[in-house]
């Protein structure tokens, strides 16, 4: 169940805008006693982690809710609870839209503090995000020694490349200039599979094999992605869109200097299909982390499903993850 | 220069539509009386292969005008001079637009060899083309053997991918849906690059380094993106777009049996980077040249600068079409 936090006296983003009041929409899953595990949603996501992320999470799975007190939020600028740009902003009472104030990397995890304090959970055990929700937590983490025990980052960057950034601007431009965030959709879910991966699933099948040739949806995958973008503009907000996928655009985490080592221990997992947030990226993250004297661990796991392997029952990945979370925390269980 | 051949009497269609009446422009470049190089473009060419692919054809260069008849039409569909979607419709006076009829790699074929028949041309001595370009003259030569001796077709494919689909797909729904063909332009523009290429030329360079985060273009690789679209949309017709694009997703030049052996001996390059029309296409193209009983040659040569590569200076790939070119006409020259 979605639960919301309202922070009436709002927030002061990294820069210098303040947002107020600040509604933080969360789920919490588990005995509020048991160790705990935060998870941080993706560009698309929402707090209902147990849902979106059932592979991994839920009574006996990998992060089992029998064991673990776990709990996530809504993104600032989320449109699933959070304040973000379909909220209603306070000086005009129509939605804020392009109004909304630009945000950072630094501003979600102020975010997720609030509600943690909010919560009175002093300590993350072990915090788990695939994407953009393995960026935040990585910024987390570094910004904040002696706050998250354990890291699980899933196909995370700590950096895009141009090609990345190209791609988001493709997107934003799609929903700015012609308010069609289905092409915006589409073509990122292209970037988030694989083309064996496509191959697979779709092969070159057409829905009439010998029907007339025509200019729209006739190959399986056409109709695949038509769907795809018809439920996703049924529940997603374009300013969402827009202002999480800038986010990750002006992301650099290891662009500060850091005095002190972090704290946290770190696991990194990769995807052999994945080409948006590929092993380099990982690579990177952990070839930093190094210079900066923390523990971390990376695995390339094999996988046909792209940057989507994160969400899918990858039994490899599955495992890594398990026998991080569990090396260290048998202890309190 | 560009010349237009009017064929009053028109073509019917591989699918039965007639159309009348097809101007056909096309470019000549040297002596009539010397080697007949013919050069098919790719989606977004012209009949002036002199000047967009001026890195391989001219006096002197490896397609060295100065000892070869190079002739380029505009394709079928097209909106450089050649009857396409853009062209009136003497039904109703107006642009065909969506009205134009669907067609075929066969018929891309047909004007071809259309305009070779009226230009008296009986046997191509070497045809070349690139991605698109290389799909026609791969079906030109196993439709009619004996009509060209020599075939380079450069980073081609036999049939397209589920993911190669996927993106004409996303391109033509943002044409069709949105009117949005700088959309459909700049995500295909990422395809033709690598993402080791856009590194180089881009990495995370930001027009004003230190100006205020925005939604709006501020990285390199965003302006570089915009400009493109709008140099796009200023010179070309998103009918044409739509309708070529199609053309590639329905071909599958292997589909149909062949009683007879190719007798075209081909040179198939494909580039290390490219991931719109890699190596593995190539790799499929051979594989059934070879199981016909062609003459084939395959190489992957290294370049960074992914589709594209096949319109760039890449030295590696000059010199694999220069010594293929030149080991067989030799004595015509």
């Amino acid at each position: 169940m979605v639960e919301t936090l309202v922070v009436e006296g709002g927030l002061t983003l990294e820069s210098g805008a303040h947002l107020a009041p600040l509604e933080i929409a969360y789920a919490r899953y588990g005995d509020p006693s048991h160790p705990v595990v935060y998870i941080c949603h993706a560009l698309t996501g929402d707090a209902e982690a147990a849902v979106w992320w059932d592979t991994l999470i839920g009574p006996g799975k990998v992060l089992d809710t029998d064991r673990f007190h776990v709990v996530c939020a809504n993104l600032l600028g989320g449109c699933m609870g959070t304040t973000g740009p379909s909220s209603t902003n306070p000086a005009t009472g129509e939605p804020y839209g392009t109004d909304f104030p630009l945000f950072t990397m630094r501003d979600l995890v102020a975010v997720h503090r609030t509600l943690l304090r909010a919560l009175e959970i002093e300590r993350v055990d072990i915090a788990v995000g695939g994407s953009l929700g393995g960026m935040q937590i990585l910024q987390w983490s570094l910004d904040f020694p002696g706050e998250i025990d354990r890291a699980v980052l899933v196909c995370a960057s700590s950096r895009l490349t141009a090609q990345n950034i190209a791609f988001s601007k493709v997107a934003r431009h799609a929903i700015l200039t012609h308010d069609a965030m289905d092409v915006a959709r589409m073509m990122a879910h292209i970037t988030y599979l694989s083309e064996e991966g496509m191959e697979r699933k779709f092969q070159r099948a057409r829905r009439v094999p010998d029907a007339d040739m025509t200019l729209h949806s006739d190959f399986e995958v056409e109709h695949y992605l038509d769907h795809q973008a018809k439920i996703f503009l049924a529940r997603f907000d374009p300013g969402t869109y827009l202002y999480l996928s800038r986010v990750m655009d002006y992301y650099d985490a290891f662009a500060d200097e850091r005095p002190q080592p972090p704290t946290t221990k770190y696991l990194l997992v990769s995807f052999s299909s994945d080409w948006r947030f590929g092993t380099d990226h990982s690579v990177a993250i952990q070839r930093q982390l190094k210079t900066l004297g923390a523990d971390s661990t990376h695995h390339e796991v094999e996988s046909p499903w792209g940057h989507d392997s994160f969400l899918m029952n990858v039994p490899e990945y599955h495992r890594l993850v398990k026998e991080f979370v569990y090396q260290d925390v048998a202890s309190a269980l």
